[in-house]
């Protein structure tokens, strides 16, 4: 967890149209996204794992979503 | 769209066992997780306006989530 850094976070909430944000609302939107892409991410390896490849590719990435 | 950096995302799929990763997939995972990032800000942000406040707060995001 926590490879994704704080500042893009909170600079996509501002981008949502937010005067403020507290830092702890920035933390645990990072901790969902990283969430997401975590599963995201393992969900693209078993598709490239399926197609018999080592490689994840961008169609790959496409099919998890 | 493109806040986040590509090197986190990148080492989130490493982390999920693949062993190599196309850039293509790279860009396309960050893809899907910003616009998943963008979404729930949006709707945290609707939250916080809900309960009269210019504030995002954490119960926001979990209320978002």
């Amino acid at each position: 967890m926590a490879e994704l850094p704080l500042a893009p976070v909170k600079r996509i909430i501002k981008l949502s149209g937010a005067e403020r944000v507290s830092e702890d609302a920035v933390e645990s939107l990072r901790d969902a996204i990283e969430e997401f892409a975590e599963d995201l991410a393992a969900s693209a390896r078993a598709y490239a794992r399926h197609a018999g490849r080592k490689t994840v590719k961008k169609e790959d990435v496409k099919a998890a979503r």
